[in-house]
């Protein structure tokens, strides 16, 4: 025991990532094509590390494993000694152990969403499952390694055990030490939000970048000056493409990376809750998994499902009552501030006390029925399902800055919101209205009304609804990542489930592919998303970045199609510019994938380009196969995509603030077919300052045999449909 | 304004209780019968003082008002200024004051209670409300006072305005000066519990007494070493009861008292929430009625209905069912160790993935099959409404002491608790059972499961739940008295009524009168009750304490009846005793009023005593009329009420660790009828730590005109039926 100890503290001293030792266990571990190799190994003082290969390079160098816990003081209460969670020394969980068992195996099978980017996913992986028991504390868990051709996934489990019940993590201490000082494509790390642009550098420039990389939020919690969130990508020298991330967050806190930027080595650092504490843990339990996609391809990270993989299958039975949505709604035009949320000009309201038809409406309400009518009608007019309406209920004069409790009920309509009439009207012309349920994060408000939410839109005909949690928290002090938010946003969805909706919930915490197990979760926004492009703008480069990131672990609701880039022209106010041009907003369809896709632009702008909309229109968002033709991070992405319904191909490119020319082979169509490809791309003269709404479509007859070249400007982008 | 900030600095030099300066404004109000006057004054500084005289003599010296809030900076969010809470410098809001207004009224009527200590109350005051504007700040408050025969209830009003609408509270400054060292019955101010034995003293000596007053609780948070809390019993060295509580504690934070012990100020000192914030306030709004009841007389502070005058009269339309109970139950057995909640010897559950019919039962599981049914046909046999049963549900085995969220469901029966089979056996003999809603303090959870464990009641036919909330608080760092928790007790209240149900909330807030608004709160704890006999003891005085301070606010659910003193009798591990004779367990129905009344001993040890049992079964639980005749806080108290159903009367009295002679006229009595007086009281070698179970039963005829006299053992008492 005591060489144990003393080895241990020299590998302690020695520092974490020492690989010099001679290790007193060691396991490998290949990917099912030999690219991958990860190498566990227990270290002489019985710490877990694992590190990881891609094609001989270095890609993970020897990173370390474990937890620290809280020190659990025993307490007398009522005569009997029991744990109750006072603080005590606090617990180390990370070294001092010994190998148990090491097993393998392996698994390959191919399995089918109910809705995404391919009709069909394989998920084939080499497994090794190696059990440790800390000696001094007589205390097990085994980390479990899923190793694919396209990355490693890794989680902790603790089995059912004397010694170990309940337990508090106050830090899981994972790392990725990497091998070089890489270039990133980061957000600050937040327990928060996720709504910050991205920031290009090196990793040894983040700390540097850190504070004006912080712009400000309506809730945010920025936790270190090298702090990033997940899912994280990176680029090598070597030209290597590493991305981190986690898959299944359920019952945890939601991980963040804390940089040492001397030694370029990441530690996972979680969301606290109010207290400090990160997970309250019961056994049997399992973290999420910790994922490194690897490739010295750009398109194979994109097309990657590793993440969706490493989730359970799906949880439901029935899955009917889940289907893709194309809808336009009542939004933009209070986002821009042309109309408002609230009915009336008043500072503060008591629901159930104030007398709504007392008051005196303030004229710009968004959410009165002329105005969804018109909606409802352009929707039906051009075959859109669904017609999202915001600022349709009672409560939106105070609701947000005030911390306050009972902000909405979900259930009282305005005055100039007629539930019924409204519902009957959308149904008579074949389209839904899309729920709203704004939580202004006062949550168990909204878990209080829940029910009754849901049984009204049952009641009407809704089957979907956008969430929202602007704002700090309540309960006060705790964060939209943390392990009790985490538990909400399921326990929501799962409710919504029982009541046959979907749910697209905004400002939840980022998505780790927990939508293969619980596919009424058909999207999140949890990113900055098309509404910044009216809150300041927000970098070209952006959505050549998302697809790498944030749409790694679920789709994402963009809410892309802008056609009018001068807000100006909605609001005078308001002096934002949407920064891409009109084709770069069409090809959004394609490049951020989402089973959920908005037209998010009033009908006056698109009647004004309905040559332009008729790809929008036509454009499919279930997709039976998707190819990324071309693509790197912060520059450019081209993806291909199959429609599951009409076999139809459509294409969508997009580029940052450099024109480019995109070239790309169309190797996917059929062979010996002529398909005639409808392309709407930038004029000569577009530039998504200058001259943002220039387009050109033309047709051209193609077949899998050729090569397509399109010029792009800047901010720009194109859009192919193909008959 | 100059001067005016001049002069309330110089006011605040001088401090808080100079009454010598000349006032800037000054209203006197009286009680109805003149004995009380209520001087209210603005200082030279603006600063409101109020000060209380009884027959002439100080009660109240001059004492400060008003309220210390949270400075809010404003934020930029989304290029809009928005108050968002973040700290900015604390906002004072107790000077600087010029009055307004003064508006004067009276008022006198009669009310009937739902159920209670008599049939009709009496709510007579004179009123007095003053407007005062804060010049500095342009903002308003009123102060409303109504000064009763029995004492004085102000609070604070804060009408909607410009320029208050959301604040918040980070302390109440709210005085009462005491013109003396005074004698108090008083525990130490608390967060999370209130069940400490009681400790006599002068105010002075507090702080010395403080340390070893606090002992251990499953959930405790003391705050300061002259903290107290309400409802706070005193006498001085004149012999003026003094008792100074709350009332109509809704949606704010609970009062306690912090002790200056060099001035002998108390100052109110409110439950932080997790944050330390005190209470979160939206205009326009209130906050509770402070509270002081005063006589020369200590049966008129027993006899004063201030508290529950001051509650809004009755909530709901219909209150038919809403009925008194007595009831046995399934928890004693388990409370002194015999038998178990839990079912099964395992560590850890997890609901819904536990197999509970695989797991071996403990053979200790109180709450099975057979011994409901034996408790249910005692309790059809000797005529009781219900039979609680705890330990019916799965989630026992590790329901206490780590912090679990999903510890229960509410819903789920343990498999040798037939739910259906048992109420229907109940029903058939005429007898109900109870529902049992251990929280286990994981709130969220309760929330969540509410209107389903609330639907289990009804489709069984349960109409009341004994809830409880063991433990600290999830969410993690609230306090069982904060604000957030008052919010919740009276969310599950108000949804118990939409199903019908009575609710009896242990371990929650103390009450301030509110079962006048909403009568299906039959009862709470809230103080510590008959199960700590089990736990170590009770002082013997404590029962002549309880009746002046915890039921100054409403009933308490004592669950007094235990006949078998020795516990360890029922678990040989157990060596408590009930320091408390037969004959005194027995007053308690009458001197402890309740309408929820528990025969808390198992059926044996009343078989064992089948006379003195009688007496139990006999009392009443509803009454049209009570008179207390005796009545000495921490020595002894006599009541006699009259049944609200047969109009027949019952006498009651205690005393404490003394023996004791009570003696009292019978003038209650209907004049010209002989009634024959059944009496359980004492026996000559009673004594409540060497002999408790002894007494003698015996009938005497008496009129109005008589004198009763008995002997009462060191902790014993008497309890008579009159036919």
């Amino acid at each position: 025991m005591k060489n144990i100890l003393f080895a241990a503290a020299f590998a302690l001293l020695a520092g974490c990532t020492s690989g010099s030792r001679t290790p007193i266990a060691t396991e490998t571990l290949k990917s099912p094509d030999g690219n991958l190799e990860m190498r566990f190994e227990l270290t002489e003082g019985g710490a877990p590390r694992y590190s990881l290969d891609y094609k001989g390079k270095s890609t993970i160098l020897p990173s370390g494993l474990g937890f620290e816990f809280r020190g659990e003081k025993p307490q007398l209460v009522f005569g009997a000694e029991i744990e109750k969670g006072k603080d005590g020394t606090p617990v180390q969980f990370h070294e001092g152990f010994v190998m148990e068992n090491a097993e393998r195996g392996t698994f390959d099978e191919t399995w089918e969403p109910v809705w995404g980017e391919e009709s069909e996913i394989r998920n084939h992986y080499n497994e090794l499952a190696v059990t440790l028991r800390q000696t001094a504390s007589d205390r097990v868990m085994t980390i479990r390694f899923r190793l694919y051709n396209d990355g490693l996934g890794f989680r902790y489990e603790f089995p059912e055990q004397k010694n170990l019940q309940y337990f508090v993590i106050t830090n899981e201490l994972t790392q990725f030490a990497m091998a070089g000082d890489h270039k990133a494509f980061w957000i600050p790390g937040d327990y928060d939000t996720q709504e910050y642009d991205y920031v290009e550098s090196r990793l040894s420039e983040i700390r540097g970048l850190m504070q004006q990389a912080i712009t400000p939020n309506s809730s945010q919690t920025p936790f270190s000056a090298t702090g990033v969130q997940t899912s994280l990508q990176m680029k090598t020298d070597d030209g290597l493409y590493i991305n981190i991330h986690e898959a299944a967050l359920e019952d945890y806190s939601c991980m963040h990376l804390d940089l040492d930027d001397r030694n370029m080595v990441f530690t996972s650092h979680l969301t606290p809750d109010v207290n400090g504490y990160m997970a309250y843990m019961q056994t049997p339990c399992h973290t999420p998994w910790r994922t490194v996609q690897v490739s010295d391809d750009a398109r194979e990270i994109l097309s990657s499902r590793l993440v969706l993989n490493l989730n359970d299958p799906c949880a439901y039975e029935d899955v009917s009552w889940i289907r893709p949505v194309k809808y336009v709604g009542v939004w933009w035009e209070m986002i821009t501030g042309k109309s408002s949320w609230a009915y009336a000009d008043i500072n503060s309201v008591k629901l159930g006390e104030t007398d709504y038809s007392k008051l005196q409406p303030n004229g710009i309400h968004g959410a009165n029925n002329e105005n969804v009518r018109r909606y409802i009608d352009f929707a039906a007019e051009h075959g859109f399902d669904q017609v999202l309406v915001e600022g349709w209920n009672e409560g939106w004069e105070d609701w947000f800055g005030f911390t306050k409790d009972y902000v909405f009920d979900f259930v009282t309509p305005y005055p100039d919101f007629d539930i019924k009439a409204l519902n009957d009207y959308a149904h008579s012309k074949g389209v839904r209205l899309m729920m709203h349920h704004e939580t202004s994060s006062s949550v168990r408000n909204y878990e209080r009304h829940l029910d009754a939410a849901y049984d009204l839109m049952n009641k009407y005909g809704y089957n979907s609804v956008k969430s929202g949690y602007v704002g700090d928290i309540i309960p006060r002090g705790e964060h939209h990542y943390g392990q009790w938010m985490v538990n909400h946003y399921l326990h929501a969805l799962k409710k919504a489930a029982d009541h046959k909706i979907m749910v697209n919930a905004h400002e939840a915490v980022r998505p780790t592919g927990l939508c293969r197990t619980y596919p009424n979760l058909i999207g999140n926004e949890s990113a900055r998303g098309t509404e910044y492009q009216a809150f300041g703008g927000t970098k070209p480069h952006h959505v050549t970045i998302l697809p790498f990131t944030r749409l790694n672990g679920g789709p994402m609701d963009y809410t892309p199609g802008i056609f009018m880039m001068d807000v100006e022209k909605l609001n005078p106010n308001n002096k934002s510019h949407v920064n891409s041009t009109l084709c770069n907003q069409m090809a959004l369809y394609m490049t951020l994938y989402s089973p959920l896709q908005m037209a998010a632009d009033l009908p006056e702008h698109y009647e004004a380009y309905m040559d332009a909309f008729q790809f929008i229109k036509d454009v499919a968002v279930d997709w039976s196969e998707s190819r990324y033709l071309l693509a790197e991070p912060g520059d450019y992405v081209v993806v291909a995509r199959k429609a599951k319904e009409s076999g139809l191909w459509f294409v969508g490119g997009v580029t940052d603030e450099n024109r480019r020319t995109l070239e790309f082979p169309l190797d996917f169509l059929e062979k010996d077919r002529t398909y005639t490809a409808k392309i709407y791309a930038d004029a000569a003269d577009t530039d998504y300052q200058t001259n943002p709404q220039a387009y050109t479509i033309y047709t051209k007859d193609v077949t899998s045999e050729d090569t397509l070249s399109i010029d792009c400007a800047r901010g720009g982008g194109f859009a192919i449909s193909f008959e």
